[in-house]
């Protein structure tokens, strides 16, 4: 049992996942994808959920995110997500496309639902088919397992991974129409901070009652900033999916556009998908340290955005960062191909972290520095990076890891 | 003595460096800017040169790229490049334009021309000021030491080199107007095969004579389908630069564009371009594989370009080809997010080496293939990635690098 406060307008972090909010049952086994781990997992509410989606738009798309377009296209609502990791359905053709329809069926049967009211994820190798067999018996298998309870959020969680090394799970609780609501989330890692790395997924789930156009609306703003600042705008894998799902469970009258407390809905929503985003790159192959770039004093947000993404994905500045090198010249050199406005002459740059804090670069111009403080600073396991353009009222702020030997190594033998 | 055979129109490879066209000098030496390498190079010629040059469009421009286009705009010719390695010159202020002013002096003194006679480029590490003492001492040296031989030649390539492991040199004998023409360079390595990830910088030196918009246009549309390809465009360092400095010297009368033998130095020029261009990937940092992406039968160039950039540029795809891992859908999922255009049901690759050739997909659909050979095909060193997209007649070919330990290793502490 958790245990809530209450501030007003106040979002309250709260220990769970995908099962926090009222009416959500989730389930993860292991149905023999893998070698050994888990490998299936599912959501289900039997209210059905109003639903909406950002995917990948890489121009090859896996067969599940082709078939979950065409359900959100029916704007009918869905009780269930299915997610299977190890396979991507991906460059399967048609009969990676058929076999969605079947394990739709599978699942309708299953669960007592329309073939049509279920929403299809994977992850995993590019280019391998789904073994059917499979993942009927795991469909089984889910199906039996679901409960509500926060074991079943947890297992969930942890079978949707694939080279993540923990479970990323979040969940708040807050007050909308004087209703008591929830909301919940899980998600597996990109790898390293470009989503083009690997695959990105991440559900949520809240009992709020909500209109489908503003969810859409809201989904689309938050993506924005804060997936989108963990990787670069079109860098996106062929299976990469976001959804949230709302049942309405919590009993508040329905959100839209004109209610006075959807801001609350949006900083709860903003909350989970933050929280996720930076997981991911906490988690990123082979990180040892997680990295924020802040820029800000710029002309505007767009151009903070660019250079701060730039910054964070830039291998050179990520490799500096791995052997805590303070060579904030990389971070310049980003800054500068990024397609962000700024004026070199202009710019401060600082590194902080617990250590301490230490200015290297103002008005352009290097600063000499104690550069035992700064491979100190930089040691850390947290590292901020602190930029400002000094020409404007706009800033950003991006995450990303660095770049060690790990991720080299995870990545050449990706496939065994 | 170089031995040459000329056919008609015929570019013959020749051994030598920027010292094998006529009229031109060269060395190489130890200023004491690194610890112990040669880290400085001049170029000299007597007879002044027609000169085109193109550099970063990184925001962020090193003090000599902003001294040296404001060299070029003169359009009053050069007879120098000085090189200088260790330390980039770069965000370094007022003060680092005063101190390639005060370079340019030294540099004219030592040899009599002009101060706005010569070229200035640095390398190394950003942010830190160039030692101005050892300079005018190297400079000195430089002067005492330069010669037309091949010796020299290879001085200057050496001491250009940051991380690179060898020096590059390329020369070309050609007959344009009855008269034997050479062209000869030289480049150092941008690390990776994204010249953000570090500094290129190649020179190219010919005894043609040729009318300075003429050299412009043909150097800027060489280095579209040579440099541009072993990068993404606009992701320079702070000191990108290629300079092509022609002396007239081999007697010939002025190419311009109405000359019938312009196709000839165009030739000459790409396949300079192209060999430097190639090497600076062949020696990236901590590279163990060779890796061509031929990507072909796309709608346009411009498409088949993004698609093979986007393929060879793939840190994931890198990886997989460090590990021999026939990972074909990091390909096409780099293919997916390029911003090229194709069906991803009509493409078709295949990797092929010394080992032998081997089919992985085909009208989009993964082909069972044997998984030992293709580990085999891709344990050689030189790896061709061949993709078609069946839909038009246009190719291009990028070329890269496969992602290695040592990569990480090198970029993690670089400034020691």
């Amino acid at each position: 049992m958790v245990f809530i406060f209450f501030e007003e307008f106040c979002v309250k972090v709260i220990d769970g996942g995908v099962t926090a909010a009222k009416g959500f049952k989730a389930a993860g086994v292991f149905a023999g994808l893998k070698k050994e781990k888990k490998d299936m997992a599912l959501i289900y509410s039997k209210a059905k959920c109003t639903v909406s989606g950002t995917f990948t738009t890489n121009i090859v798309k896996a067969a599940p995110v082709v078939y979950d377009k065409q359900i959100l296209d029916l704007h009918e609502g869905v009780h269930a997500v299915l997610i299977n990791s190890k396979c991507a359905n991906a460059c399967t053709g048609k009969k990676g496309y058929d076999d969605c329809i079947s394990t739709s069926n599978m699942l309708a049967r299953a669960l007592g639902i329309k073939n049509t009211e279920s929403l299809l994820c994977s992850t995993g190798i590019i280019g391998t088919y789904l073994m059917m067999d499979r993942i009927e018996d795991g469909i089984t298998l889910l199906v039996k397992n679901m409960d509500s309870d926060r074991a079943s959020s947890r297992d969930a969680a942890m079978a949707i991974c694939t080279t993540d090394t923990y479970e990323k799970e979040v969940a708040v609780s807050f007050l909308i129409d004087g209703k008591i609501c929830h909301m919940g989330g899980m998600a597996k890692g990109s790898g390293m901070i470009h989503p083009n790395m690997a695959t990105t997924l991440a559900f949520i789930t809240t009992d709020v009652e909500i209109d489908e156009k503003t969810l859409n609306r809201l989904l689309g703003g938050s993506i924005e900033d804060t997936f989108n600042m963990v990787s670069v705008d079109g860098d996106t894998s062929t299976n990469d999916t976001v959804l949230v799902l709302a049942n309405g469970e919590a009993g508040n009258s329905c959100l839209d556009e004109n209610s006075s407390e959807l801001s609350i809905f949006k900083e709860a929503l903003d909350y989970c998908l933050e929280t996720l985003a930076k997981e991911l790159v906490r988690d990123g192959e082979g990180a040892t340290k997680f990295i924020s770039v802040k820029v800000s004093d710029a002309e505007s947000r767009e151009d903070a955005k660019k250079m701060a993404r730039s910054v964070v994905s830039s291998s050179l500045f990520k490799a500096a960062m791995f052997g805590s090198d303070a060579n904030w010249g990389r971070a310049l050199c980003a800054m500068g191909y990024s397609g962000g406005n700024f004026n070199p002459d202009k710019v401060e740059l600082a590194f902080s972290s617990k250590k301490g804090n230490i200015k290297v670069l103002e008005n352009g111009t290097p600063l000499k520095f104690d550069e035992s403080l700064a491979s100190s600073v930089l040691s850390e396991k947290e590292i901020e990076v602190l930029i400002s353009c000094n020409m404007g009222p706009f800033s950003a702020t991006a995450w990303g890891c660095d770049l060690s030997y790990e991720y080299v190594k995870i990545n050449g033998d990706y496939r065994s």
